[in-house]
């Protein structure tokens, strides 16, 4: 199991429907970089300067949309996932 | 529905009239980047570093300038929108 | 009507005199960029980390200076504006 | 009459004497950039992040030596002066 | 032994298995960089702006993941460690 | 005289020996930029975010040492200084 | 005497061993710079934002590590040390 550190999240990326444009399957670097996936565990959030600590709004579950070039690529368990600080996500689909 | 994440707001852009110049309607590339839409969902707000959260200025509905080269085009359920900070947004048409 | 947000304000720029050099009159992208402009809205102010909110120290009619690359423009309603925070003024014309 | 804004002063900078070497008046361009000035209007000085105002230490009359890129020239009456903010300004000539 | 200073810690870098692709032993500067280590040591811990100091989350002994281009390589007694900001670390390996 | 503004100090620098390197003399800028020299003025302190103003830790009369690229060159009655701020200077030579 | 300015510390680096390779040995650019060495003396401390001034963990006579590219090379007295501010050091050897 993966215990994200402070304000990150652990996101299993949405696989992207392979792309067949008129009969050419697109290799692996022209396909669109993952921009949606699911939340599969969550750090103990941020720390303030004044010591107190905020909890996360996302939890594990949870859908999220981020930036293409957002976070970290892990390989963990021979599956990849994206590690990002819970504020580079930009919304949760609900 | 999308639910963004702490201070950013969600944002249906104002499609662009098509220009035709000269007969010449312009390649998508060439239209100017749209820089006025519609507030469709609204973040939670800003957290001080003392704590304090500071609720959104704008809510659902507003009609919102910005600088063209702001925020994230995200696509969901077949329409594009822009993510944005709230504080990237810099006026309210009224 | 345009409210600012934030700290913001928005200028109108005043027209710069055309120069007529030797006969020629000056290209559009060959004259100087406006350094002055009327306050025409005021955003409700800077919050502090405290969040305190300082109210602006400019008002409406205020005739400003700034530097010739500072703040966005935008157009609205068929006139071209000025968008800046207020710190990016540099003085007041009395 | 100018006011500066925040914590901003305004400043006559002090003619460079022409220098004439070996006969030749050196060209506009290739002089120094002048480095000593008086102040001519101070602001109403920086706001804190707990919101306190710090008085301006320099105050109008004060001669001045600053770093010969700091500052913003502006024209106001016909004459040149530099803007630059309070912690720009390098030392007092007493 | 070795005391990190402040919110650092010091990590045994897990080997890299080496890849032998059509019979070809990758050379050292081909391989991966680790992204993988064991925890030997922690310092006593970031300290807030308010003087707070906040005990480090990890301890001797966590299995961690972290960016390949995080932290410093040191040398000591004839092994190689990396030394990173607490903070740097993306997960702990439960 | 030179009040310094702020958190700064003036330093008269220390002359360098003219380095003779097998019969040469070496020209002004392949001489080595001065490293140490006395402070002539002290200016009142840095002040904190929370408004509390700090006592510089150096004095007129200190021999201090600063890094080759530190600081700012002014003139000043024919003599030439370095400005740079208290934080700026490495030690002082007791 | 050395008096560090601050939270910086001054160090006297460790010689390294002179490396002879195929017998050819390495001219002073080629070698490593050092990456270990002696606390000689200690600085007063950082001064936090509220004021608070944090006594430094590192005291005369400690062996540290640090970064190779971390710090200022001064001489003094024919002999050469390393300064550098307490959070750039890296561990301290026990």
């Amino acid at each position: 199991m993966l215990q994200p550190i402070g304000d990150r999240v652990i996101i299993e990326v949405k696989a992207q429907a392979e792309k067949n444009i008129g009969g050419i399957v697109l290799a692996e670097n022209a396909k669109q970089k993952p921009t949606e996936g699911k939340i599969v565990a969550v750090g103990t959030g941020r720390i303030l300067d004044n010591g107190e600590k905020i909890a996360p709004v996302v939890k594990e579950g949870d859908v999220v949309m981020f930036d293409k070039y957002a976070g970290t690529k892990i390989e963990y368990d021979e599956k990849s996932y994206l590690v990002m600080h819970e504020n580079d996500l930009l919304a949760i689909i609900k």
